[in-house]
């Protein structure tokens, strides 16, 4: 597989944060190595990131992630070895794991990263079967996928409170569905081990409290190497009781989005910026970019017109929307030709092992990449982003991935934060 | 890097072993997570295997490895990631680790090995600096490796019970030097943590505590997947109190010989193989090829010359050698163009991070391939031993390469053993 040298349009300051990152990086592995002392790592994420050339920050956290399939081939064995690495930790007794992918049975790419993280669970020495929740599977169903391989999807079957398969009783339960719908009754109360955690998906799980434990980690980061700690981390704020069809909470919205261009003013200001700030209203609770706004003004969330109040109040599975986060935009400067990226990176266990950039042909800098129906070509990451060159220039490629896993895995230090199961419970009590 | 595809001239049986080793996969693999529950892989060791056809087997288990410049530089991130887990498990806090190599200031492709595990080590996460037992390196020595690099030797410092270098007070100390000399004082009774062991060391370390360990992981190996133990498994006999110089217990030796020569040709009859057998006679205590002798009969070690007794009564140090392992011979059936080949895998901490092709024009399919001074072609793996591939054929490259790491991971299970800090009282009270 040939990958592209990617462009970047970087310039001063951030040369600066990869330089203080790779100076600091025994430093920086070895606050690592004493964090996951103390927590243990979602079994696997994702994250966004933005490189706004100021500032490497990340923008959202997967738990579920879908796109293994876009992953350099070549670190594919660095995938194998973090699974088993997590299978040890977590569950060595495990024999045979039962995956639950989402419902969508026609999307190809979503099937085909099923089964690429088929093909990782496997070599890491687990039987691997496909259970669906999808009340369509009503037989065991077998998909074809472009490149010639087929996926078994099999209907759920709960004996007692096990879920299990015809002939198949697994051990663990891994779920590729991010519950947007709800928890449903088949996977409630399970004896077996889930993971990740029931309180990962989306009916619980909040952007908010994600990145109140992101501030707590990049604070504590931002002192360890010297830095702002805005320069990793986004702003945000926190508005719910919304209900945009009846344009409830419209004005404190609309409060919350001017509060926070009138920060990022200040930062902008403070560090010599010239850029004119923006702000990203997204749901609480949800995934695949839909309930995402981009705005510059506070005017913008206030005169919504019928579409756009529409295209807000729902996420996937039809949910309502009634419970935003307002985000710090963070402009993406890098791209490949004349398309706008944005990097993901993968983690298994507590290792980055990979990544790809996320390319959007028809949208902005300030834009959402993760958009509806997007026709993004997804890039693997040239090189991994364990192997930082200290010969080399700070933005020569292995080191500027090398940031790039770093930052990453502060997001996946506070998504560890926020699963832990009393975190958890002081948040839902809140 | 270009890595040629690889000759083997394998029929029959081993496709057999492969087989039944790629069926048994994760019942394999869960085998190996619950082991490593109980017992601590060495930091690191390199397995010579020997691939016969009929037969697929570790002869020796290096637990300082030294070929680290051979292995695929695709692989690296694979021994970064280990070497994160390998800190992360025996010693978290742990930020300046000190590497002791070997003495030989000379040998470019020994320093290149240095210089290799070296990035491994720093890409992890560690300060890394060389201190060196070498009585001629006086003062700091920066020596020039051929790809242009340098790697600087500093002499040790003793203060109180810590091993230090100006500046630099190391947290653990990692030893890439076989003792074969002894123990020397500086080293003895340090607070800090020291890899792998001391104990782990030629001057203590003798190769049938290792095979005797080997015995019985075989043999649980070999229930689990349902083959007879002698495939994956030489036998080997210990015979003690020689001096070859006085022919002192030449008889007894013979006689192990002997027995090891019927005892092989009464399993080849078992498992109707074609072939003369042959015994190694090497060093019980050693390594680097030297004090190695391929017999086909008893005679052959009773009629030793004094050039041939001068070889076998000495190692590496000028150490005599009252002491050998009579061990199985296994054929190397793998050959490249017309070279022997016999495959060496590397692992860091439980994983298997690549291996490379020990390849000697001059030598025989039943001779010692690590002889001194050989012009040995190291040819790395072309894929990795942690993906085998279901589809493929059992002998397909992926799958023989799993079946390696498999056995290889035999042995480091073995030499967990071995290293157990009561085994070895009971080893060396015996």
């Amino acid at each position: 597989m040939s990958v592209p040298h990617l462009v970047t349009a970087l310039t001063g300051p951030i040369l600066d944060l990869e330089r203080k990152i790779l100076a600091a990086q025994p430093e920086i592995e070895h606050w690592f190595r004493n964090q996951w002392q103390e927590l243990t790592p979602p079994f696997y994420g994702s994250v966004d990131l933005r490189n706004a050339g100021y500032k490497l920050a990340p923008v959202d956290m997967n738990l579920f992630p879908g796109g293994f399939n876009n992953l350099n081939p070549e670190f594919h064995p660095l995938a194998v070895q973090a699974a088993m690495g997590a299978l040890e930790d977590l569950c060595p007794s495990a024999r045979r794991l039962l995956l639950i992918p989402e419902n969508h049975t026609r999307n190809t790419f979503y099937l085909q990263n099923v089964a690429a993280l088929v093909r990782i669970l496997r070599q890491s020495g687990l039987a691997v079967r496909l259970g669906s929740l999808n009340p369509d599977i009503i037989e065991p169903t077998t998909l074809d996928l472009p490149d010639g391989h087929k996926l078994t999807l099999e209907p759920l079957e709960r004996h007692g409170d096990r879920l299990t398969l015809p002939g198949f009783d697994p051990c663990v339960v891994l779920l590729n569905n991010d519950l947007s719908g709800g928890i449903p009754p088949i996977l409630q109360n399970l004896e077996q081990q889930v993971l990740p955690p029931l309180r990962a998906g989306w009916s619980t799980r909040r952007k908010t409290n994600h990145f109140a434990a992101y501030d707590h980690v990049a604070s504590e980061f931002a002192r360890l190497i010297g830095i702002d700690p805005w320069v990793i981390n986004p702003y945000f704020d926190h508005v719910d009781g919304l209900d945009f069809h009846q344009r409830d909470g419209e004005d404190r919205l609309a409060a919350s989005v001017d509060a926070m261009l009138a920060r990022i003013r200040r930062k902008y200001a403070e560090h010599g910026i010239d850029h004119e700030p923006f702000v990203i209203v997204k749901a609480n609770a949800g995934t695949y970019g839909m309930g995402v706004m981009s705005v510059k003004s506070a005017d913008e969330v206030r005169g919504l017109n019928r579409k756009q109040r529409n295209k807000m109040s729902v996420v996937k599975e039809g949910l309502e929307v009634h419970d935003v986060i307002v985000q710090e935009g963070v402009p993406t400067f890098e791209h490949i030709d004349d398309a706008v990226a944005e990097p993901v990176v993968y983690m298994l266990d507590r290792f980055v092992i990979g990544g790809f950039y996320r390319v959007h042909t028809g949208r902005g800098p300030e834009e959402n990449l993760n958009a509806p129906g997007m026709h993004f070509a997804p890039l693997a990451f040239a090189t991994p982003c364990t192997t930082p060159d200290c010969d080399g220039a700070p933005d020569s490629e292995p080191n500027r991935f090398y940031a790039y896993g770093v930052v990453a895995r502060l997001a996946l230090l506070a998504a560890a934060h926020e699963l832990e199961p009393v975190a958890q419970e002081v948040a839902l009590a809140v």
